[in-house]
């Protein structure tokens, strides 16, 4: 293909001061891949596509958790330990909108204050509205230019609703699940999707009392994982325990994932799965744009909601009800 | 919707017979919605349309495992179950063509001998060519039209490679997986993605010496599942073994599958669970249409294919790529 020749003046100036590392260049930039104006759109794939050969350096880390486990004392956790190594590290996040009226953790930059604070990080929240497609390719995009703006660790945060974990997973490399040990003997049951994506569950909270009760759970788990056939077989995905408040097993949890990254690649999985995402992310977005006439087009909108509903009640086919919405998108 | 007023006369008459459960009617019918040609296509659209409120009434079920679990012998077993009891037992498959060098199980008629020769029994080999989706998609309506020719009890098994256990899934009430206990002390490793979409996990061959074998494998995936919390707060995914040998274990295995349907009937989630599939499904052949240009234009096919390898190199973005193909789908 042939890239656009004369990309706006914008796109090259906004590209040089990002790859320069200009933070407000950075936080610019997203707002212009966030924003919903055309001549925008165009020009933020322009900006992608200008800085394409500067990303992809980062070790990308997808970290899920249910409300309560500590993710955001764990990224402001894990981030300060990795910013003391010499890394420099992005936080972003999908949340899906429906899941946010709770208030966006990541919104609420107070909860991981240390690293929002550091010059060495760069924190944004979730894009605020859109599908969740739209979301998370939002957050690709951002992940992108983060990588060119020379961010070595990206962490993407998800509340875990719906298909957030599987967007996640699909632009990163490693997909972390937080844990908490049960309350008394009640071990929190693993959400079934969660096993498939997981690279590692990580334990919360094993400091003090819990330290026994934690490493209670990690046997549990690791026995249960055990008789899970394994993504790949060049790693069976570990359980461990650390503390966010004390700092304690970051070092083995980092280790972790660079240990997988280290056997990925020596395997070649680490730059097939790589490509794989990619090719993905390319038919998830003709999918969105094909689609989006569904939903900007207030006439056809209410056209397929009607047929849907007929669908569901088994009046017509889904594939007569296809065929019909087809032809509304002649 | 309106629906077509003059159904062509062939399909009215094909309607007719095969409600009236004519197998050379439902024979034809299935191989019209397999046809390629789109005035075919059309027809099967009508007949099925037609047909709708004569669908919907027997219990669906799924069934996946590795070959050499003894799927159709436990097919046959469990078919035969049925049909002593009085039932009307259909047999569907999706097997995506890449898995069927092998040779398709169900092709093999010999291997489900009492079943394909019984006359309360309708045995179909998958669709034999097309996109998975396209393949799954005949599948669902071949269920429809053998529920409209009287069959109460329809039986979908899958080799289960690649997404095809999802496919069944959701075009099933119920998803059973077959285990084989383990060789010596060795455990069968459950699919991670199995586990998301099992209702049962059934250990077959528990008989002769096998018995207390089968026994701890049950109670080795029983504790296993326990962590994983349960996709129904009112079905928690059981465990049992049987024979499809001996036909031990058949009473309890159908039985599960009726107390699921009583709990999920109770519950409301049998027929959201049906409403869901059935506006999925409508999605996804929307889907398969609007991408069949892509497949049957040889041009665009090769654009698309130098497109995806640059997009997996790294040296477009997503974002270009899918807005290129977008054009060219214009």
């Amino acid at each position: 293909m042939t890239l656009p020749k004369n990309p706006s003046p914008d796109v090259g100036k906004l590209a040089k001061e990002l790859r320069s590392g200009h933070r407000a260049a950075l936080a610019r930039a997203i707002t212009l891949i966030e924003s919903r104006r055309s001549d925008h759109q165009a020009a933020a794939r322009d900006l992608v596509q200008a800085l394409l050969s500067d990303t992809g350096k980062a070790v990308r880390v997808g970290i899920t958790g249910s409300p309560g486990v500590g993710k955001s004392t764990t990224i402001d956790a894990l981030g300060m330990f990795l910013i003391e190594r010499g890394h420099k590290v992005a936080v972003l996040a999908v949340d899906p909108s429906s899941a946010r009226t709770g208030g966006s953790i990541l919104g609420d930059k107070t909860r991981m204050a240390r690293v929002a604070n550091s010059d060495s990080a760069f924190v944004r929240p979730s894009p605020s509205s859109g599908t969740l497609g739209g979301v998370a390719a939002k957050t690709r995009e951002a992940m992108l230019l983060c990588e060119a703006a020379g961010f070595d660790v990206v962490l993407v945060e998800t509340v875990g609703i719906g298909q957030s974990e599987t967007a996640v997973c699909d632009m990163t490399d490693f997909f972390l699940a937080l844990m908490l040990p049960g309350a008394g003997d009640e071990l929190q049951g693993i959400k079934k999707g969660l096993v498939e994506l997981a690279d590692m569950i990580a334990i919360n909270k094993a400091d003090g009392d819990n330290v026994k009760r934690a490493n209670l759970a990690a046997a549990d788990y690791r026995s249960a994982l055990h008789i899970l056939s394994p993504r790949s077989e060049h790693w069976h995905p570990p359980v461990v325990t650390y503390s966010a408040l004390t700092g304690t097993g970051m070092d083995t949890l980092w280790q972790k994932i660079l240990d997988h990254r280290t056997a990925m690649n020596a395997s070649g999985e680490f730059a097939a799965r790589r490509r794989e995402q990619q090719v993905k992310w390319m038919w998830s977005m003709l999918e969105q744009r094909m689609m989006a006439r569904l939903r900007s087009d207030a006439t056809i909108r209410a056209k397929v909601k009607k047929t849907e509903a007929e669908v569901a009640d088994g009046r017509i086919t889904p594939a007569v009800a296809a065929e019909q919405i087809a032809e509304w998108l002649r």
